[in-house]
């Protein structure tokens, strides 16, 4: 199995403190992610700005697009993303869309799962093309107390038994990552728990000595 | 019944048309929208600079909001928003706490009905204090080729019966309004049929018009 990814989440409502987060963390993350907030705060040119500082890099665009796909899709991936989240509740019609105009663009699309969605739903994805999902204990969630539990880690496994390719993300500690040994982890999103620590590059760096210690280097 | 108002959805992904579509329209519509494709492509200065144009304007941010209930609403409502939506998959908390913030500040909260959703979900909404729902025929779903149907009424009877206010959306057209007779319709959304027809006045007032003839001045 590859080694999985470490992603941040930039969930600023503000660009500057932004683009500094992610010149800190460059050299010690895989993925930078430009989060819904910050997209919603700042337009396009949080993408745009962070694909100027980071020319080469995985550029995440978290837009959870539920509707006009193929529209959203260039703006996102005009602006440099190299892939755009999708949410599961948007029509079969919005994934395909934002799907071919990732694909044209040597792009990639990722379903998030939030609310109602079965496993039916994810075969008729990876039936439409589509072999990326984000796994999402979300922040209000986290914050009503709910933790991983066992009904978290089979959803993971049957969705990377149907052949998808996990993020998974949500107030992610690396203690907790050995609970994901069995699934196909693609990528861990941290956000806060690496930008907002009090040393982000020890906080990354052993993040990814937890990755290492599981999947390798 | 209260007569339903007329909205105009801004889906613009450049922000000086979309001002110029709303200068020329808001005489004629009730409540001016600024699309998730706008608010994505120019982020909050595009809800603040409609907010600026049209103080006293119900103005709704259309962010179909998933997570970061909070803060994505303090976002939207310090930017001058009256309405922010909230898309049906979200977490309950992520309702709670956007409604919160929205109802602190004299604002309301609307949820977006796309993918999964059942009428228990929406008695649960109710039960949390929302009284606003998006019924949205998607546009790729249109593009699709899906049309109004018989389920779409009964469901939105349905979601009426709960006590939701329902805002209707999709390409919709002056003739359909017939269809919505029966529900409690709060509000009609149009986007291009309005600032994109060759006279978008007479084609705002054409809708007026024909909620007025169903349900008075």
């Amino acid at each position: 199995m590859t080694r999985p990814a470490l992603q941040v989440a930039l969930d600023y409502t503000v660009l500057n403190p932004a683009l500094d987060a992610a010149r800190r963390l460059a050299g010690h993350v895989d993925i930078i992610e430009a989060g819904t907030l910050l997209c919603f705060a700042c337009g396009m040119d949080a993408v745009r700005a962070l694909r100027a500082d980071h020319p080469g890099r995985t550029l995440v665009a978290d837009l959870k697009v539920a509707d006009a796909g193929e529209t959203l899709a260039e703006l996102a991936f005009d602006a440099g993303a190299s892939w755009m989240t999708v949410i599961c509740a948007a029509p079969l019609a919005t994934m395909e869309r934002a799907l071919e105009v990732a694909k044209a663009r040597g792009g990639d699309i990722q379903i998030e799962l939030f609310g109602n969605w079965t496993l039916d739903d994810a075969r008729e994805w990876y039936r439409l093309g589509l072999r990326q999902a984000i796994f999402h204990r979300g922040r209000d969630a986290q914050a009503a107390g709910q933790t991983w539990g066992q009904k978290d880690l089979d959803q993971l496994k049957a969705l990377s038994d149907i052949g998808l390719e996990m993020s998974v993300t949500g107030g992610i500690s690396p203690a907790d990552l050995p609970l994901f040994r069995d699934i196909s982890a693609k990528v861990f999103i941290a956000g806060r728990a690496l930008y907002g620590a009090a040393d982000p590059i020890t906080a990354a760096a052993t993040f990814q000595d937890a990755i290492s210690a599981i999947w390798g280097e």
